[in-house]
């Protein structure tokens, strides 16, 4: 059984919108190889885990679990990226088709125009070709050598196409999330490695994958200096037994340790999305949003909360 | 950020396994109207929310969590009910083609072989027509009514197939999981005809759909007189403005009142799933099932512990 | 702009349900060579014609217009068959899980099962494997000859595997519509081919394709001994050049004149579908029953009448 | 059965080529809440109809056939936009890679660059992504509740995608059409909101949606001031029980009356699409060419008549 | 640049029809871990290769080039086994609809209905459930460690399946096909981990994948017994430093030791399916069967020499 | 059984990369009706071809041997094309990420984001819009007429999308290889026209489609004018009656005559392609290259041949 915090696994950092740059880390959410598919392989595969081997399980369970919040922080990133335009002023894309204008032309460019046609400048379960995710990338073979593997192969993957994105764009937004998950691959990397490791395999110097200086992406060295990619969190609120395997030295075999923690040391605020007029999101008109407004008489004591909780949220925009 | 407990949210009964009601029970599961469609749009329209209609969002994404529990509920009743085969008398499925025997024959004819041949008697990402589940099921409109209704049909869809799938199996494993997923369908129907209620709508008559006597489904029968039918869990460790909605009188205009919770009353212990040497899973030969035991000196207090509250497990076998 | 009368372009026969010959049937509605796509592909090419042959995109749109009923004729068909089980009684179908019996089993074990869980008992966009219907079947390459060869060649398999199906089952209802379509594919061949030879192609003995004495099947020889497969209709309600091409002798070479007709000598009735209670189809309770009743005074006379058009329906069954 | 007449539904405006605007379009054809998708899901339901509430299959099916007509307008302007490129000159185009040159190099830089290699600069049956549409799309649940307020969110859905639309081009080929389908789909969302009427659900203040003022846009406010979005079509060449649920108030609650009518108060003319050499299209050669010109000796008359109707095709252009 | 010779690489073996074997056997042909994904796989790998690392690239080539190879046996074994009907006579299935008898009913209830409509007692580019092929399913990823791995994977992942497809049937032709396949993806992980090697990685007891004594499948037991588990082929005209990595000790650390040939020590005739009359396969009539003879003078003694090298075919049967 | 020569059957020119026209390429290789296609659609025929007909199946087989050449050039071709970027100097592609640089921010762009993100500058298995390759495209109905009819129109699409491409880019990698596709596509077109001639079928002047001047296109008509696009090769190291067919006047009736041979006159290198540090392909560390090396003491000399048979290789890169 499944809980939830409003709160996000690593913070969003402010950027200039880039429809361009969300489309790339699209991959990264609904792509083969992206986190909707670790989410949904890692949860398929404790659900139908066979035999007593626990540890193995709580491991590969606790890193499907992070992978939920990781589809919440890639989600909450693109639609980030997308909102607005790159050097956007406020005001042409509030009112929809005001005096005969295309407020929306943009869109009509984008590398995938379903970012604003179907998703009102948010998120889709696509990949960065536009093509829908599919359950055929859940692989769950029931052999429990060839599911870690799989799981290997699976996040090292990860790791090559988000060094990849890392790549294609400068901007913050992108960068931030991004080298938290090439980060947290290779946490996992090591967690499937280890797994490997206890029934006998060595990896003497093959890992991880990539084998690159990962430490030249400024925002990826910070993380590698708090120590974020030989951490694993199990995010159980009973027990695990996960760190019977995450622990001792890490299979890249450089000298660091494994350390199992139940949940990160730090969450972030999740900052709120402005309404977006010319998307019709939310799209209350004035009689419909008085009666959504009368529905709650706590919630501008609430929404006061959250956001000092989130700090400022630079570009919100209150709906008039 | 998300959390789990190793608890399921409905017990799973014991039965005879059965292939082909497993089969039929994956529409509920990968279909274009099932759990992961649910769990999927829930958590797409609460990541890509905008606005500050919070008791809204928190409403769609305290069902979205729900669902991830549906999700695991479905995935171990599939597992349990393909677990061998009709009249299985615990002899030849054991040993992989032992003296030519074609000892997973049954496989061959099974409605859906990639359940023998891909999954190792376990469940799949795909639907009872053996489609792989496609993130092109996922509707997040951005405009909120829309999405509410979209919410809508989409349970009741869920429920309508549900109530035919009850009839196709008098299997208990089967009838147990899809009455409790009946009632919830109509519990998250209230709970979107409920928001759209906040904005002036009127159902009269015409909720729950389908309109029928469920309680003639006697499994459903008991979980309504429990009142479970007209109670909302929101799983959340902070705090959720989602009674707001969620309370007064039910949508379905026949005098009942909506009830908001945390979490449900009760939990219960998930089933060890018994290898199965025919399908090579966990498949670890005594070399590496000797390496995978010495990782662990907790493991037997341990799985005394999971079994103590679990009870006994009877179609469960260890392996040699 | 496109208009209709509620009537068939070939008569329903009716014989007992039989849900693996709708499947076998789900080929010619939904599959890569079925009718949806002969609908499809020639809409597709006329909208989007080129050029000034008139007679060339009269002759492929009065095709294309025609397939629309065939749509039609095949859903219908498809429906009938799968209406109850065979050997159905009456009884078990009718209430929904009457005393915990499983009154749908005969659904779980359905070739498609989605025939029951999605679509009660009706006709889907599929193929007799269960894949839906894709537009990439569609064909319109913009270059004349090559269309028409690919017209010819979709017809060709459209008779092959309508062939094939014929050979299936014996079921009389699944019969009269599949030797209809055998028929029309056969003109349709002719009427593509003949527009090839206007532009030099002989085909000497080549067509139609398959070569075999389709006389043989009793149902497909009544419609040849009446002149349907040399027949084409352009359904146009102003006018079409049509003629242009298709008169003159087959390019069967066999001796055979094509003559282009405004429409078919006969149109049938269309048979009302029973209410299915068991699949909550349509499902009205009594109390919307009776809002749905108050809201037509006239409808008792129009059912009188279309019955009187159509026939006593054998297996219609009023709900209470 | 159906039949056609050779006139659209709307007039196709004319302006520059677009072939950007051209692929936004493609989502209101062969998008997952185009017309292609309301056009089957329609039709599927009327042909799989259960019962005797005739009225409501005459509504369903009517709306059905008007569809086919969307698909034709929204087909024939998608080819128009696609037709050569913005600032077309009317030499680089004609000739096939003319002395080395790219003449078509700005197909390898379309959105959709099918648009140029597959469908010589016609519409296909995609996406704005450049998917396939899929038999998936199609929902018909059997229910009579549930479908009606299916088909209300599927036009709910289109009429938001629509109003997107619109606001990403000032085009006045693209603005004619989306302009058309924005007010037909609010006509459409009232005939479904009405039938549920009759079932007793009142809408208050909810609809239609999107909630805004569309008379914003010019295009559309004309069209509404000839109150088309109060207005359906039957089509019937035979009769229609449509309009004991398509009159009285409108759903929208804004005192306008439901109007049903047998089709549309005028039609327009067909523009002829002019050949494209470049793309081989239809690509007769003179020889070729002779042969299909010996075919018909009324055709120039035909033709002159055509055109007269028609008005001046502005930019076609005959092959030598 | 390929060649090819008119001969298998491992002999059909006969035995009675099985349609349900023979869809089975399609996971391997056509599933997302068959061998159209293998041979496509690392033919991508080879021609998409980086680097001058040439005899990792040899390796992998050299194994694709098997694959296709693969596809030819497995294709052919499919088609055998669904030529006909269990218990078949060798009547029945002559004439097409002979007297109105469906002579192709076992079709309809075939698992796969397609192999009768559509394949013509064939095999199909699907899996068991269906499915067609995906471009999706190949990878890679352009990292040599990566795709290795990927490799591995993919093999393992095949050798798992096809065990579990050898047990569900004792059906000779497929038995014999399958233990080929088992013994040759546990060649092929031994390459692939053999280049693991090459990079530093020791696999202890982990290989093969799964881990069991496949000499028990007394088929598997013959090849293993002749060494074919530990050679690999580069198939190679010119020449191949494939050896330089695929000999030495097996990364299975057994005590075996690998081979490199250029070609099998021999191969087999490839069986001539016999006419399918029912299925107008191939279909021509005596007149087109006469212009098809007349063609050449030298058939005759050119299929005499064809069978001499195969062998009598029993279940041959010439048309008439 | 197939054989190979790590020969390419038409030279790769050299010019500036072009990712756009890569992608347009693509079409070619992983579209509908491009070569990954025709290789498969040939290779099920010829694999499941019935009756006694060899001439035909030599044809069918020996054309499809031909295609997996044509994969093996167009990957290649699209590779060099995806290689860097236009106007690349060298340097920015080299390092990854050096600096905090978007050192791939053209990825980002691209008309495939997967070429950048997961292919590693290497061709993919999809079409120029990014759909995956799809088992569905294979057409094999089993009818002789029927297939080679098929045949024809796809060599005909071929033909027609590969000139359209031909038009799209004047870049001379590009135009090398689709001109070489463009005569290979007419040859075909012959030879399965030709084999249409022996059942009877005269094409007068309808051949090869599309009709046009070719010549115009100077590196098309390098190769007519060397006879190219009259010539077949049967790639059979045993034998083939393919020449019974595939002689004689050609079906264009152009006075041309058709020749059969068993392979091209000449075969050209396989340029290397450079290591490419910024995509970690193929990503060997120094420590991993080391061992890479040590492997093979003949590399250096095997290398030094290789380029002595390829000439020098512009553009190709050592890694430090």
């Amino acid at each position: 059984m499944f809980y939830h915090v409003q709160r996000l696994i690593n913070p969003i950092v402010v950027d200039e919108p880039d429809p361009a740059a969300a489309n790339a880390l699209q991959e990264g959410l609904g792509g083969q190889f992206g986190e909707m598919r670790t989410m949904m392989q890692f949860l398929f595969q404790s659900f139908n885990f066979r035999g007593d081997g626990i540890p193995y399980l709580d491991l590969i369970q606790g890193i499907g679990i992070e992978e939920i919040s990781h589809v919440e922080l890639i989600t909450k990133t693109i639609s980030q990226l997308l909102d607005g335009a790159p050097g956007y002023n406020g005001d042409k894309f509030d009112t929809p088709g005001k005096g005969g204008e295309a407020t929306l032309d943009v869109g009509k460019l984008a590398k995938n125009p379903h970012h604003f046609i179907v998703g009102a400048q948010g998120a889709l379960p696509v990949d960065a070709a536009g093509n829908p995710w599919s359950g055929s990338y859940v692989h769950n073979h029931g052999n429990l050598v060839l599911d870690l593997m799989d799981n290997l192969v699976l996040e090292a993957t990860g790791r090559v196409q988000k060094s990849r994105i890392y790549q294609m764009s400068e901007n913050k937004t992108l960068r931030a999330t991004i080298a938290f998950l090439i980060v947290r691959d290779e946490a996992h990397q090591m967690a499937f490695a280890k797994a490997l490791e206890t029934l006998g395999i060595d990896w003497a110097k093959a890992l991880p994958i990539p084998k690159f200086d990962s430490s030249q992406y400024p925002e990826v060295k910070k993380l590698l200096d708090a120590g974020i990619h030989r951490e694993q969190y199990h995010f159980r609120l009973d027990s695990s037994l996960m760190e019977q395997i995450f622990s001792g030295g890490a299979p890249a075999n450089d000298g660091t340790e494994l350390i199992t923690k139940k949940e990160p040391e730090e969450s972030y605020p999740i900052p709120v999305a402005p309404e977006r007029p010319e998307e019709f999101a939310p799209g209350l008109d004035p009689e419909l949003q008085s009666m959504a407004d009368a529905l709650n008489e706590f919630k501008e004591k609430t929404l006061k909360n959250m956001e000092k909780k989130a700090g400022p949220n630079p570009r919100k925009k209150k709906s008039k």
